[in-house]
């Protein structure tokens, strides 16, 4: 790495992700048991699957969604420079998504595709307990592959932020160690999230590898890092990872979260929540504030900080991304 | 009209209106100065306009919508049995609105069109001050025509409610008047919502003619029946319709709303909000507590506070679709 030369960046992070938009619905345990479905889960489904469970569900909103695109959203609110990269169709779900996420703030340049399958949906099914139960069709998101790298953007960002859940097709798996080995030639930093304990489960040897060989900050929560490396004990996990990365960020649900690098460990509490009504992107929006945060030269504890700020407005209303300011959420809290 | 002779109805209500998915977005002044939009306003617009409005929106929720589709599905969310009659298209947004009808349990049987203009949207945008201003772009639904009258279902139905908003196209007057013609043929009710103050400003003398000739239920608000009858005196205005109609309700915002029929008159209370966050689809869901009201057979001043119910939830969160059960609602309430 040359981190020292690199010119200054142009973004603050880019993020390579499934490009998605959530189709939310209240549901009760009735469909989740018809349906095969483990709550607070995300699986993927092929377009039957999909369309039997939109069948069965009951009347949806329709808001833009794809975890890491939350995540550059996110930090677009707090007032960071994102960028986007993932695939959409010509369609109408297809136009929907580049218009939120550039309206959001995001750059999102790539132009849709004319043929494939369509754009990819996440049918989410949210209980009276406010937890999400998600079910993707992938469409042309799953189509990612080394061509879709674009080598000048990922060299003028300062982080690159790669989704676990990108890691199911070769293709994919290709763009992603493209895009990692792109961004440090360039001098810059990977960012890597574990996305889903399920995703882990498919892909733990390659997650592990992965991170040794590419990625320099870890987001997870803690069923996901647990499983990552087969304990039941968070400590273990934590300590197996360290050695590993630069840096890591942990979530704990309403226990908040952790924070190492190096040998600093910081503990952040979560952000009280009036009521919570749905955890969608809850672990999206806190790597937005943790990457803000980091961008901004903020130390650990504020970046975390940041993270629970923006994970508990989130989780306060239905959909995955801001419907506030996060800057001026900051701003008022922090200062 | 027999009245006295039709068998026992299928349905309380089947409405006619225009199939709309709505895009909601906050905004402030400065972007409806920029397209010329008055405030709390609803305009048509066609796609080239409505693309570079939608292009200059902040990020945004689809949520199903148009006018008499809103009054249906409260009626079933009510517990009343509904059916709605309106064009989409085979495409992503049809496939919403025709999911969310039906799974809101209102039946709408016609298959999506093969061909023609894309299902319609309404860019609603919503200010600080709760008010919604509105332009849709109507699309196919636009194309509705005498064809598209199911006279089997208009006569199974005690009442058939039309929106003025259909009130554009040469074919969508044919099917309004033809299916009022059906109604009263079959000896049931005929319903007309006056919809927007500048629709009535369109075709004011059609309007008072059709209501004179074809019309038993009139629903508007304040801006609407003062403006059909060019007058600035609402009871003056008031005082011209009911000679014309069976019943009318209508609305006053914050002031509640009066009902009329023969020589009863109701005065009801509107309900209170803790917040107003977003106006749209207040007089549809009224038009639903009334018309649920009448279909169980309630006086007037019991179906006008069904009414105030319904528009209360309504405008207590985004979207012109309950978010509750309206049953549960008025169980709670009124007992």
């Amino acid at each position: 790495m040359t981190a020292g030369q690199a010119p200054d960046p142009t973004f603050d992070v880019l993020a390579f992700g499934n490009a998605i938009v959530d189709v939310l619905a209240q549901a009760d345990q009735a469909i989740l048991d018809r349906h095969g479905l483990e709550k607070g889960s995300m699986r993927l489904c092929d377009d039957t699957e999909a369309s039997a469970l939109y069948e069965d569900m009951g009347p949806a909103q329709e808001i833009s969604g794809g975890s890491a695109a939350n995540t550059v959203v996110g930090i677009a609110s707090f007032g960071g420079r994102s960028a986007f990269v993932g695939k959409v169709r010509d369609d109408q779900l297809g136009e929907v998504f580049a218009h939120d996420i550039r309206a959001a703030g995001v750059a999102f340049e790539a132009p849709p595709a004319a043929d494939g399958p369509s754009t990819g949906r996440c049918l989410v099914l949210i209980t009276d307990d406010a937890q999400r139960t998600m079910s993707t069709y992938l469409g042309i998101a799953n189509q990612l592959g080394p061509g879709d790298v674009p080598d000048d953007l990922v060299s003028s960002a300062a982080v690159t932020y790669l989704e676990g859940y990108l890691w199911e097709q070769p293709e994919a798996k290709e763009a992603i160690t493209r895009a990692a080995a792109v961004a440090h030639e360039a001098g810059r930093k990977v960012a890597f999230t574990l996305s889903d304990s399920f995703c882990v489960d498919r892909n733990r040897a390659e997650f592990v590898s992965l991170i040794e060989s590419s990625v320099d900050i870890v987001f997870a929560n803690e069923a996901e890092i647990t499983s990552l490396f087969e304990t039941a004990d968070f400590d273990t996990a934590l300590a197996t990872l360290r050695p590993m990365v630069e840096m890591a960020a942990v979530t704990r649900g309403a226990a908040g979260s952790v924070l190492v690098r190096g040998d600093r460990i910081e503990v952040v509490s979560a952000e009280p929540v009036d009521e919570v009504v749905d955890t969608t992107g809850a672990g999206d929006l806190y790597a937005a504030g943790v990457l803000y945060g980091l961008a901004v030269g903020y130390d650990l504890a504020l970046a975390g900080r940041l993270g629970s700020l923006a994970a508990a407005e989130i989780i306060s209303h239905v959909g995955a991304r801001p419907e506030v300011s996060l800057a001026d959420l900051a701003a008022a809290v922090i200062g």
